[in-house]
């Protein structure tokens, strides 16, 4: 009843961390599109690990090989499966996952799910290298938005306690655009960036990790896109946001912050401006009715902290059915968050050209 | 491409606040459920408006006419179609809304979306009268869930900036249960109650309105129901909550404060109580990896302020082009908290028995 | 997991013969089309029983009832909901049903399905008269289709051993078009209606029943419609088709033929005519690997005899679980075949809108 | 819009004849099913080229390279993805394909679907190699049906006008089916097997082809699968069936044959048979109101001939738009009919698992 999503173009996902490969097909994509392979290189390295000293050192190339779909450089109009060896893979590291179950990961859930058939190896089909195959995906999606004039950008609106500064609801400047475009840890506020890094690395060094906020803009989606039931643009961008491992809450426009306005001051009152019609605020993040206004849908999602930590943490052993304890050894991020801007634009693409 | 949703189950949706009647369509329920009529009209009546002084005094009995799929008081197992006839309907005060786009309304982004072919009055397809075909089938499907074991309850989270207590994430007793379950305005702190309800009246006198936030729970959905991708419980649930109108942020277990914890922190360690497997804390909601670990899953919802205010609010002309201003009369609830509770809890039961 | 159809525009069917009411939902419909009420009235009326001595002389008016999405006579974009009440229903018909299964039916595989819980009044569900709804939605997407250009017609192929001409599979002439669109009883060779009429009569004095052959063409759609895997136009039209109570086989262009033809028989050579490429011959139907060629696609239905006879027929009672036999009183149609012509025809008309 | 099939497993094929590989993903297998790779060879085996002297002598070994969802011999319930790379490629031949259309290939309808963009070697999606991954999936859904005691059989029913005998509609004994199952060139009588491999090898010989009829039969399936509308197991197999290419017509039970029956013959009397309910003729196939009724499946395809022929053809030349003749070179089955039905089968077994 999963692994494919999508009703315009669909998404089939498949892949494990430790098995032979990963990738994606997608089906429905326009033929004739000359893709960007070089966007597409870029965007895979975005989210590709061993980038930083802030990201877990497990070095892989994320080559991506299309196996169909592509001719003679464009898009054939047939379904476009693309894949990805994976060979930097300890499988020794991971040996005790038979039987202890990690606190915050998927171990125990995806057990029950898959009744201890599943691939347990470096979190096998959980594992955020899946991701890959979205980054991929969304690359070739941000193009053919790119060509309608919708841009996506974002960044890191804050690490453990320590904030950026928000977007400003009502639009994004060319040029800060093309700074957090530019950024491989994309800030509002630059004096922010190096306390941020210094808290991963604080984190890294007492075998911790912690999380954070990543703020989203997708700029020049005009009025007249969504659905009022059930594929409104948040349901759309939600959907996929909450199958991107760690995200645990999404908000759009004033957010949760909403609930404590008046309806007289969280009403966006619309204008002209120029002969366009936009509102002077932007509480509602771009989106009235499930359906965009035409200004930018802004939102934000909560990244939780690595599960991964090499502290020891309480835990049961699932064959002896008694308490214990675990060390999770391995190369580990301390914070995933610079990786998963890629992966948070991407499926926000996936989501937008899809209800286009 | 939409007005449909499910994989097991699907609804498919209709009607306009003031055209013939409103309703649902649900293909795939089981045979041979005998349905609690009971059960249902109470859960219709928790959403109707005219209750209290806290909500619009629009009357309407909201009785439903089941048209199929119905026979000799059990489910069929083919399609169930239920409507509700539109009576008390007051068109006329709705007339300058053919050019006068509401704040906070989908008047304009549905005005793009139809072309201006959708039918204004009274919001239309956009009202949240729409919900009562949702609260219709959330009701059967609570019955199902009952059946095996599974319950949602519900409480005021907060009204504007007064805020109840939040629920234990790790467990919810029955008592608490059954207090909320039985109350027309459910908080756990019920020294909050009152004030609550005071700030909605200052807000109608006011000529305003205000929002709130919903926490919602659900109990005893076993270990093991869910996908990694593209349907986690997160993205299920976040789906048909971000369809409800005036949702604008979902957040599951800590939610955003979890970006705020150490791995150390967020991980729920696992531990045996009795030969079962739980968890200590419970900051990721009963989720992880997209799938339940049998612990409560229990989430947050941003609602925003009624957009519907009686003050005079700036805002354009769309067949002028010009800027204008526009009281919208009629009767309003000063606050939609209350109402949609039940609306809450209903898709919540469709996401769960479309996931099980 | 049915009850609902199609991708671009969903179909939501419900209704059983018995029960309050018929109906289907449209979803995804475009805003702006002006309803041709009519047109629409002029297909049920085909469908509708009661119209000539060949069929039942069960009097319904099917009177359609549009609840939603519908609006100043347009469409609104939103889900269009439209009604029949059953009226004329004579529940004592059919007390014996509940035990005795009648053959050709429905009776036991429903039974089986839904375990006993079924609507068994004028077989509920599995009633022909639920096509009523898909005439209405063919209607409209008949419409939709007639402004692009494209058209459909249908013949009686045959009734039992009757046979008409066959269409020219390269082309149908305008004459032969009108001719047909106009009669209640079309044949392409009128010198066999007033026998093929006598076949039906004389089936009805013999308490039994005859079946046929529809024959369909899709005229004007242009090339480039259809898909490899998995929706080609066969896979569009014949989901829908044998959805058609009745149908028991499809075949397009030469159909079983095409079998004992050579390759260098069965190709259809192309050629340009006034810079128009076509096909000298058509015996693919208008169809290759799945998609259009611009050529008519042409196709046929076997329709089986009607199930409903007077005579006595051996059976098994299901709950003592032993031999019987059963004679089906009521008004029945001696031959289904005049009035599911509309219904082919419009549940093509759903097919080519879904794909174009 | 296509590409990916199914509600309870979903397929997701893709691939093109000379690229890099074909294959197809399948999301929502159960986890814990030990695959037979012996099986699944064989099944492969059955459908690859190169095996007699009635087949295209292209050598393929079709070796499956299983990326995803597949651990410790066990599938892991998560998506499985399985390649066939592409080797035996001879481009060369298909230079001229670019602009001369070849009759009865899909290059002219595929041309106006992808715009001039699709990989036209070896008629690329369109080429019946892409059907490898159809008989990988159905392998594993034949398994998995097996264990529930469904199987499936078939048999050339005919080759151009030389016809086998029919399957009996009511049962088949297991010598049969032991029989047609160990066959490379399964027929019924014996007796017209040479001659339907003379008129193969004739055909051949004049660089002509030959097409044929399928039948299969499914046998075990219980009574009370499918749905009335819209996913009868007709329309579910027909959609299945018409996906495969060169199949232009199917028929269920007595097929086009029932139309010429009148009521009281083509009505299946029920009857019970030590404690089960069956019908003494199975006129409709195993099928009524698109429900099983216990009763064998059974559906004949047509298939056609191969469109491959070295013969001169007249056809256009799509640059210039001007009429030519082409000779097809290359390697071409003159009859696709023993290789087609294991795809048959294989489709068959999907569409039924889908269903169950």
């Amino acid at each position: 009843m999963s692994g494919v999503w999508g009703k315009k173009i669909q998404y089939s996902i498949f892949g494990e961390s430790h098995g032979a490969a990963i990738g994606i097909t997608i089906s429905g994509l326009p033929a004739g599109i000359k893709l960007d392979m070089e966007h597409i290189r870029k965007e895979m390295q975005r989210r590709a690990p061993g980038s930083s000293d802030l990201v877990t050192p497990r070095k892989e190339e994320d080559n991506v090989e299309i196996l169909s779909g592509y001719f003679e450089e464009h898009t054939t109009g047939t379904p476009l499966c693309a894949i990805i060896r994976n060979k930097n893979t300890q499988s020794k590291d991971y040996s005790n996952l038979r039987y202890a179950m990690r606190p915050g990961h998927a171990d125990y859930s995806g057990r029950m799910k898959y009744k201890g058939f599943n691939d347990f190896r470096g979190s096998g089909h959980f594992s955020g290298r899946i991701t890959a195959g979205l980054v991929f995906a969304g690359a070739i999606a941000k193009q053919i938005l790119k060509s309608q004039g919708i841009e996506i950008i974002s960044h890191v609106h804050s690490i453990h306690t320590i904030k950026d500064k928000p977007f400003e609801l009502t639009g994004i400047s060319q040029e800060l655009f093309d700074k957090l475009a530019n950024s491989a840890f994309p800030v509002i506020d630059d004096t922010v960036a190096e306390e941020m890094k210094q808290c991963i690395r604080k984190a890294k060094e007492e075998q911790d990790s912690v999380g954070g906020v990543v703020e989203c803009a997708i700029l020049n989606v005009p009025a007249g896109v969504g659905d009022p039931f059930f594929d409104s643009i948040e349901s759309t961008l939600a959907h996929l946001l909450f199958s991107v491992p760690a995200v645990k809450a999404v908000e759009f426009g004033r957010g949760f912050e909403i609930s404590t306005l008046k309806g007289s001051q969280a009403n966006d009152p619309y204008y002209i401006d120029n002969g366009t019609i936009k509102t002077s605020s932007n509480n509602n993040g771009g989106i009235i009715g499930g359906i965009t206004n035409g200004m930018p849908i802004i939102f934000r999602c909560a990244i939780k902290p690595t599960a991964s930590i090499s502290q020891e943490q309480k835990t049961v052993d699932i064959i002896k059915m008694e308490n214990t304890t675990l060390k999770v050894e391995g190369r580990h991020d301390p914070c995933i968050v610079p990786r998963v801007l890629p992966v948070i634009e991407a499926v926000s693409a996936l989501a937008i050209l899809d209800r286009l």
